[in-house]
């Protein structure tokens, strides 16, 4: 127990729930249903019942530390990686592996994203132990596997082979798949064979660094040069130094779409990634006409089937309104049809343009 | 000229554009057009061309004492009379006509709304200087009629009679009927004989305290006793004792209906009650898509027909709409098809029983 540790990675920008999620306060930080906590702090919590807290780390971008320290106060500074530069997953999962070996070369790790909702936490924890003590035994990579209930085109799939053990879960990897098409979707969840990439992975810290070594030698090269500066005061300008040219690039793509010694772990614990307003929507409490309001009062005429986030204590009045999101924060108010929400990111992009930096 | 005055009635509650017209900021003190000006203060503009400004009073609510002096530095505190509760046009006018008669006994008025718009600026200045002209030489209350453009059902109507003096556009007036129905409404429309009645009202003091004398000899009597008080320190606390108690009732029910030497003049000038957002969105600038966007920042898609009223300095990024109100302030945000318009005094209603009254 006391070898097991959590990379939680809170880096994410959130631009999909713009304006309710602003680069300055993400998607994470979020309570987005209302439970007082927000989704790091629930990540966090659910963390907590199984990993000591001070084995606990929060790797995030260097603006947040403030949001962080606010939000886990729980936790001390050296619990908190800060990345001077946005790098996507790899840099940031190598940077706390070095950080951790310093600490503990026997450490075995999960590493999860903070963004994500996990509704049956008690097969959630049941399942994070079955893995924990899996890799704890085999010099393995394991991912989160989720069994797919409808042909979502937005994830990555992974493809199982034979089970590593007839009693366990566990399943040697075939192939990963980043987003099929819808046709293809269909025919890998119905085939049984496909799991959702959920971005969760468990290894022990010396097994990840082998394959850092073996698949990314220049960046690994590079952060073993630290090896004497983590978990001290030099630590941060050590990263500051070498961050930024590191390549940006994925944990999947860098390492686990080329290791030999990948498993998945078929998983099926209520995962969602609140990854758009229709999955807030479907996990949220619901009006006789089906609407959705997120810690805001409405006083609802004709409206059926849609999601309202306005400032809490703000009132909306709708009349006349189906399947729409109707979010606000700040300066700025969104109304979108719901099955139009991916072009929300082109929404962004044309505020920037055209009326100004100052709105997003 | 000096002889001529005129009293601009600013004391309504606004509560058709609610939100974005509040009880604390009612639609007279908006500047709905964006030039910079509010209703009442372009009104104020108007008059100030054929008027002397110390000639030009405001009647009010006691609440709006401060807004008024705010957005008209230009007049004295004696020129804003208070009304200390909401009694209709007939005891305000009466108010209004006491203390105007204790300056100058002599006086011609023209008594108005605050909140209208005029379009055809020359051509109601033109009109304004005839009505003044013929009521300074006839012990007349003349009524201003404007050529309806549509059958329009909120109005009142004034059919007229013959005209007095071949020469000018006044008639005698035949009958007042209020609010007719559509079919009545387009006969009305068609027969050329019948006139809107907008509310404003031309007359010597003299002519109109007699017919308060008339047909409200009590309200007058109690008016008349405040004699020495018009215009000093005590007119306040003389108007605050006696005006609680007075009939709630027009000037049109009280007098117009009655009297026998009552006429109107034809006049077409490009008004506007402003009523409605209909009428708003009717005399606002458009984008290509015919949108309407109140002095505020907007991004639309696939939008069209809509009127959008949020505070200054905030962006609306709005997809998919047709036809609708979007209007926020303060605490509320308010949306509704433009066709249901008439149900927001319902949603006012409905707001302050099951949300609360802070949100009014």
């Amino acid at each position: 127990m006391k070898n097991n540790y959590c990379v939680i990675m809170a880096g994410g920008v959130g631009s999909r729930f713009w304006p309710y999620s602003t680069e300055k306060r993400p998607k994470q930080f979020l309570d987005f249903f209302g439970t007082g906590r927000s989704l790091l702090q629930m990540t966090f919590d659910r963390f907590s019942k199984i990993i000591p807290i001070e084995n606990i780390f929060i790797a995030s971008n260097s603006s947040y530390k403030n949001l962080i320290m606010e939000q886990l106060p729980e936790i001390k500074e050296n619990q908190i990686l800060l990345e001077p530069a946005r790098r996507n997953t790899a840099p940031c999962i190598l940077y706390a592996m070095n950080k951790i070996e310093a600490i503990n070369p026997n450490a075995n790790v999960i590493v999860t994203p903070s963004d994500h909702l996990i509704l049956k936490e008690e097969e959630f924890i049941r399942t994070v132990k079955v893995a924990m003590d899996y890799t704890q035994k085999h010099d393995k990579i394991l991912t989160m596997g989720i069994k797919p209930h409808r042909p979502e085109t937005a994830y990555g799939y992974i493809q199982i082979d034979e089970k590593v053990d007839p009693n366990s879960n566990i399943y040697k990897v075939k192939t990963f798949t980043e987003k099929p098409n819808l046709e293809l979707a269909k025919i890998f969840v119905e085939s049984g064979e496909f799991f959702w990439n959920c971005g969760m992975f468990v290894w022990k810290v010396q097994t990840i660094l082998s394959a850092f070594d073996n698949f990314m030698g220049e960046m690994s090269n590079k952060f073993r040069t630290g090896k004497c500066f983590y978990n001290t005061q030099e630590e941060q300008s050590f990263i500051d130094r070498i961050y930024k040219n590191c390549t940006n690039i994925s944990i999947d793509y860098a390492i686990l779409e080329k290791a030999m010694n990948v498993d998945v772990m078929a998983a099926d614990f209520g995962w969602s990634d609140v990854g758009t307003w229709g999955s807030i929507y479907e996990h949220s409490d619901k009006d006789v006409e089906s609407n959705v309001s997120l810690q805001c009062k409405s006083l609802l005429y004709d409206c059926k089937d849609n999601v309202i986030a306005i400032p809490d204590g703000k009132l909306a009045v709708i009349q006349g309104l189906e399947d729409y999101i109707i979010a606000e924060a700040d300066n700025v108010l969104l109304i979108c049809k719901k099955s139009e929400e991916q072009r929300i990111r082109q929404f962004v992009n044309d505020t920037q343009v055209k009326i100004g930096k100052e709105y997003i």
